[in-house]
């Protein structure tokens, strides 16, 4: 069944930021053939968008888990993805649809790649058939639709998480031990988060709600700088939320192109995050925390410039100078070397979704609910902005 | 006269950022007598703020400019300023008053520091005695002072500048040239800056209007973000302004302690500026320029963290890189150096300050409207924020 070749239904209007990559031939040389023990992960993918050769090579490079199944409407882009990424038909099974690999006992969890309009679907299939979960982001189009997977994945006892690749980075873990933890911050006061990416004008009128989810930009893009403000708040929900009214743009049929926004957040004493998503700037992934005795910031928070190694910089008690002439401190540059196989951020996230599945398939821990309660929370507020574009820009209290 | 002590009628609610300073004993060694020519343009000092020590030094290492008086209604606070700053009443007149100082011909332009309360009436009046004008920032408490100092300028024939000292800096020339002149940065899209500094909690209720104008945090603080967003659109007026309703904190007394608002740019495209002001964050002075084709920033806009040296950062055509595991590119930095004697942001602003009155004095020129506009579109907008406050944080218009 698994030659037959089937139509892409997602072709004309499936379009997500994956899809804007080159297509340079992809080369993954001296992959060794992993010798499966009981304690691998096997995996298999729903869907063979070119951007999973990413999560491909990542497997690959790890020690513990393995591609054994991939799967796409298209059987042939789904060979051809085969065929790309160097996955033998030996070893790794190759279906012309979902339900196939969701049928194929030997795979313990699935990465979830189709558009985001059909991941809620098939994420709870998959939960019903006993996969764990690994699911692009947004892992959904609204938060009822993030309960039903939750709820999916809580009532068959599997693991979800969705792949918010950065708050797996080992900079980010030293971020929040170095400022956060140590009290150099002090408390957050002020946020600033961008994600942008430059869209060519033709294809701005192409990214319709079909292919792109309800909250266009806001849940495609927005993802992130509303995740790094719950992130730096330790996923403290904001009080309210607000779109600026001046900053949405959208296209002809309405879908959210641009977009910025403030969170409140309430407390004794109150934090504001102001986020900035948009298909109409150049590449930005900006992040700025300002807190009562310190602020650090970064300008690559979501995929850092280099794979191999990232920093972050930050003052902590940071004064003008005498006269004003200079300050009394430099930045504070602190640099995370990730430069082995296993310690990309792709790495460290695939090593904490294997190492909680593992620990349920040995019957020794059950699903962790932190990622599911992340993706939860991002997805709130990311539908509350959604709502105040919608309502003309009104405060949406959560 | 000058020997008659006075008392400072503004010691106990005088309040402005440059009060902060820790009281390190000042040493200006090796100042050497300067040869007074024709061409050089004799300063006098309308308040003798410690602050305003910053001033005498950058004149003292100037080639083309003198302190020849200093005044303050305090004469006790003129006469330990003299003595602090080694002016010497040989070369210095030291006058109890204001009035006294403009009254005194040798006088070509005057630096003024007084309260912001009390800037526009000295402005005037100092403008009506023929004085050039140097006026520390926010020069007034709005727009309608501004016009007055402004008016007065023209009608007596003398120069007009604020004191925003960044603007003057070489990094901020190279800025232009290297990213808006170049094409590097594209049209501006999206623009944040701040200006935060941290206030001890006693303080903060010290900070009234009388102290510190009508506009609070927004002028002494919000000066410089709203400059900076001006200054990357040339000039260009925003359409409308907004205070963000979840950002606003007041003292006891209405001061306004912190501020975020945004700024609507209307073209043929649009941009929006996201400006914060605050004094319950520690020291940040945030500039992030997004464009269609590039952006830059910086975390030391206002004062670069050293006096010899300041850098940008910039990238341009970023894009993430094949798989999304870096990106196509690093930042750019460029360094600026200003080693030099005369190559501080002080010596350049006071340079071109010069340059004016001497062009004015020769009869070769008449006085520059370009600082006067800057000036007083800065204020425009920063009381269209203000209004947004008071009005519950609706959209202004200008």
């Amino acid at each position: 069944a698994h030659n037959l070749p089937r139509r892409n239904a997602f072709k004309s209007h499936h379009f997500s930021l994956e899809h804007q990559f080159s297509s340079e031939t992809l080369h993954f040389c001296n992959i060794k053939r992993k010798t499966m023990g009981d304690n691998t992960v096997r995996i298999g993918l729903l869907g063979c968008i070119r951007f999973a050769s990413k999560f491909v090579r990542t497997v690959t490079q790890s020690s513990n888990a393995v591609i054994i199944a991939i799967s796409d409407p298209s059987i042939e882009t789904a060979n051809t993805f085969a065929a790309a990424n160097n996955l033998s038909p030996e070893t790794v099974a190759v279906y012309g649809s979902y339900e196939e690999l969701l049928d194929d006992p030997r795979v313990d969890a699935v990465y979830l790649t189709m558009p985001v309009t059909q991941r809620a679907k098939w994420a709870v299939t998959a939960a019903e058939k006993k996969k764990h979960l690994l699911v692009e982001k947004p892992p959904a189009q609204n938060a009822a639709e993030i309960d039903k997977i939750v709820e999916a994945c809580a009532s068959n006892g599997v693991q979800f998480m969705d792949g918010t690749i950065w708050l797996h980075h080992k900079r980010t873990v030293m971020i929040r031990e170095t400022m956060f933890d140590s009290g150099l911050l002090g408390d957050v006061r002020h946020m600033y988060s961008t994600m942008t990416t430059l869209v060519p004008e033709q294809v701005l009128e192409r990214l319709t709600k079909e292919a792109m989810g309800l909250a266009g930009a806001i849940g495609e893009l927005g993802w992130y700088p509303i995740g790094a403000a719950l992130w730096a708040m330790s996923y403290q929900m904001p009080v309210s939320v607000k779109a600026l009214p001046s900053s949405v743009a959208t296209n002809s049929v309405g879908t959210i192109l641009s977009c910025s926004a403030s969170l409140q957040f309430g407390s004794t004493e109150t934090a504001t995050a102001i986020v900035h998503c948009s298909f109409l700037s150049q590449l930005s992934t900006d992040l700025a925390i300002s807190g009562s005795k310190g602020s650090t910031q970064m300008n690559d928070y979501v995929i850092p410039y280099k794979e191999d190694t990232a920093w972050f910089e930050y003052t902590s008690g940071a004064k003008f100078a005498d006269l004003h002439i200079g300050w009394n401190m430099m930045p504070e540059r602190v640099t995370v070397d990730c430069s082995g196989n296993e310690e990309s951020q792709e790495a460290t996230m695939l090593r904490e979704f294997v190492r909680l599945v593992q620990g349920i398939k040995r019957g020794d821990s059950e699903a962790d609910p932190r990622w599911p309660e992340i993706s939860r929370k991002t997805q709130l507020v990311v539908d509350a902005v959604k709502k105040s574009v919608d309502i003309g820009c009104e405060v949406v209290y959560l």
